[in-house]
């Protein structure tokens, strides 16, 4: 069991970016069907804030030939913390650099994790400050309540591909004590299929699974963005299909880390989630549940059988 | 116990109409925080539909010093159903006269029950076809899923104010065979406050309760509109608590029929309830229940105990 | 369009029994895992309420050496309804029998369908008065909220296999007014593989699907017991699948009338389904809706595939 | 803002003792209403657990003359975790004992917080194994799924009373790094009467609220424990209706916190509450938010009032 002093640096994950080669549709499928607000615009790139949001953005968009992610964030719980971090990857051999020129945040220092997938740590940012219009009853909440689409209130957590899962895990574990929860292995037991870590209670932040094509690197799985109850993913499934929007699979409950889900695909091709929870775990020294290949495919619990695409489709769409 | 052949002639409440000072604001209201479409303008009037209204609309809204209500319709359940109605209002001194000017609908019967609110039966009613854009996937729904605001279904019941309103409850029992599920007597057992009645086997179609003013007739207590789970109420309290609506009461459950319910006054000042059903009831013979007065101060299961103005206030507001 | 006095004497689909050669074992998951009550018990017979049922009981099961049907009932709306009824069926060549020896109710009326399946009409029965310990808070329960298992609130629907779709359909149409919501036609357009029927505004009460078997007849494909609110399917899931009960499909919703579902089946081999809902149809003088096999195929809307086993399991087995 | 390394020791509210008079009735409560298994038995005291505990034990109930709290157990994040808090304790005046003789426990620390309500910090414990039977579907949970009663999951926060609650908040901000999320100050704004602690994202673990007694010290407002739904605390109402267990207020919705609950009295006479969730709290700079007493008044947001009682009554009940 694992008695020990975790490093405990990072506050969650944070705002993010991705690519889309229809960024009017992908914008729309955010704002209306997702429940989102546009904040600000800069050319090619749009910013966008879900109603949960305490920062002044969550989400931004970029024109680009190919979908894909641009990065994921990772907020520090303190400026220390983000200086011990930054000093860990340098010698550590992922140095990376400093970016200090988006809109409404901090410098960030961005570095690559084994698989190539950008990531951006940060301590500064700017809080939103909700305008007259917007300015919710009960002050402890960031905006009104918006009430529209799938009504997502932040992100919940991200999946990225990758060739080697398990030098994915292995960098975040020994390099930010991320906890992870769960873990696939591959069908001859040496390798790893997924693997489901966070830096909080919550069962997932960041989910690592196995990228299937030849070429692919970098490549985004999913994001996910959390709604108040299961009703909610259900009452998302009616709203995007009407609006004939293609649902991969769900709604319905994962086996790992049990949360309810909804996905779907923007109209710009990145696979996108409406998710309920999955469980919060409290044991500070409970080991991960290893999967085996056989155990994993008699899927134990309730829900659907994802489809094939679910294990092979990421973005860019490489074959 | 009621081994009787009911009269059936009618099969739903309909289309209805109110009236408000503040015509724009209470469309903004239906619209933005309801969740319905306007349909059509006439002049000082707008008319507006659910997602799950069959018939092209099924609130008309009208600009008029006061606000109030104009009529409640019933549709029957066939022509023949119509004309047996209509034959019995007259022959027992509730002649009322035909309209036929009415929007996307056919000729209406209007009468007017003892307390004098106006009602409408009909037959003949136009079939909202959606447009493109608005298609629902699945063919038996009218509408694509509108997920906007409280994100009302189709109406639910009406509530009037009376001052017999027994006298009501007979008119609509022996008139048209309306069953009666609930009543409460008066602190001296002699006269009713308040009687749930219904063409179908909802709990709840048509109520009245007590006007207490000295003045006052025809008036409105409140339209609900149903929504599909009672997560959704809550989710609606949210809404309208964010936008500034005035909250009378709830979310809470109420013990007559045990519907969930958030009441709240529409900028015109229509008190407008958010409703998740109340009980179905099968049994064919069973009496109603009687409460006594006693019985019902006490308020058996649990809920919101409702503030003096829910016995009081109505519209137009006479006093 | 149906502009029809339609006949209008069943009230709601009333008490039914079953058979199962596992009587304690399909016992125990009506009453631990579904939550209900055995309110009595006969030799090899168990009658069985749910907290929302008005009779004394509403399942009764009898152990026989395959499991299947013994009977549905429909509950009259008059004990003249029940005359007309009876008299219909034998002007008609559906002549059955008086039974008057069931525990708790009235004389019944039983005949066949075409397909064979036995119905019983009643009119009167016996009322469940809830003893100390199970009476309800408020007066119009039944009974005491039960929460064990899946709490299912009455029964919803049943679904009988059959030959001749259309000729099970014409009968209920023409000898009993049922409305007809939905059918599903064969891949030739000739025939009928599936018909939603209705004696109220509920979207289905008593369906018919094709048997595919070639010898089978009086088949049950399954009985739907009602929840209050989707969530609690969810729930439903959890429970049984943790008590390792065979979950077949589900949670998910169906195209057709769009209820919310979770199908099991009990130890003793019959199909179980925990229903949310489905809509309700108020319009008097819709058509059925009609799918050709073709865009049956294409299921609009979302939720689940149903396995192949759903479209030709029933009991008895007899293949 | 807060830019610290914060004291990371606490890894949650872990096991925990209340008294009662009425043993067999409080025993009965947490098991059949509140859905919790007795576990051990030894002597006056009876041990349960909640379906979704991963130690063997969460609630221990003992007989004594007058209800009240026992003692709050934390888990550490590590032994070293746990020495480290010794040392902070015994270095600031705050010197306790070590028990050992705990049921299916390790080591404890018991130490009284300033205002007498004893706490136990511990790292050593025992995990529950589930016994066939009991053993889940899916091998991440702990226990097969309860069904029954409300359901409860595990333990959410506890609520105690105190004298002068800022000295209770700086004690825990002080020496165990505890965040602070809301505070509502007196009416001169001098003192503090609520303040809500977490150790975690969770918005309250521990909250303390000002005992307004002349002579009470270490008393217990409640202990809430948390279900996955807002509908299950809706129908956790009608189980605790139903079962004429006193509601002292909802379900509703708090403004602190945002936590949707319900508040009966177990038989003994500790207020319980069934809770869902409140908001996550990502952000790690924020300050807390400080309710003024006029602005508290008001009461922005939804929700019943609570009753007097609730802001006077705890146990024991001194007065």
């Amino acid at each position: 069991m694992a008695d020990i002093d975790r490093i405990n640096d990072l506050a969650h994950l944070g705002h993010h970016g991705i690519y889309t080669p229809r960024l009017q549709e992908t914008v729309d499928y955010f704002v209306n069907l997702m429940g989102m607000d546009v904040i600000h615009e800069d050319g090619e790139t749009v910013y966008l804030r879900c109603f949960g949001d305490y920062e002044v953005w969550g989400l931004k968009i970029t024109r680009r030939e190919q979908p894909g992610l641009e990065y994921v964030g990772w907020r520090t719980k303190s400026s220390a913390a983000l200086a011990r971090r930054v000093e860990w990857l340098e010698a550590n051999g992922h140095a990376g650099r400093w970016v200090d020129d988006e809109y409404a945040t901090g410098p960030m220092y961005e570095f690559l994790d084994p698989d190539g997938h950008a990531f951006r740590l940060y301590w500064e940012t700017e809080k939103y400050v909700a305008p007259e219009g917007k300015k919710p009853a009960i002050p402890t909440n960031f905006q009104a309540y918006v009430g529209r689409g799938a009504n997502v209130r932040h992100v919940d957590h991200v999946n990225l591909l990758a060739r080697d899962v398990r030098a994915q895990r292995e960098f975040w574990e020994d390099g930010f004590g991320l906890r992870t929860y769960e873990i696939i292995l591959t069908e001859d037991g040496e390798g790893e299929v997924g693997a489901w870590m966070s830096s909080t209670i919550q069962g997932h932040e960041l989910i690592y699974t196995q990228d299937q094509s030849r070429t692919g690197s970098g490549r985004l799985h999913h994001f996910a963005y959390i709604v108040d109850q299961r009703e909610e993913v259900l009452r998302a499934a009616d709203i995007m299909s009407d609006a004939r929007i293609y649902i991969e699979v769900g709604p319905s409950k994962h086996t790992a880390i049990q949360g309810f889900y909804l996905y779907t695909r923007e109209p710009g091709g990145n696979r996108i989630e409406v998710a309920h929870a999955g469980y919060f775990w409290f044991n500070p020294d409970s080991e991960p549940y290893i999967w085996t290949m056989e155990e994993w495919r008699t899927k134990p619990g309730w829900g659907m059988k994802t489809p094939p695409e679910f294990n092979t489709y990421g973005t860019p769409d490489v074959e």
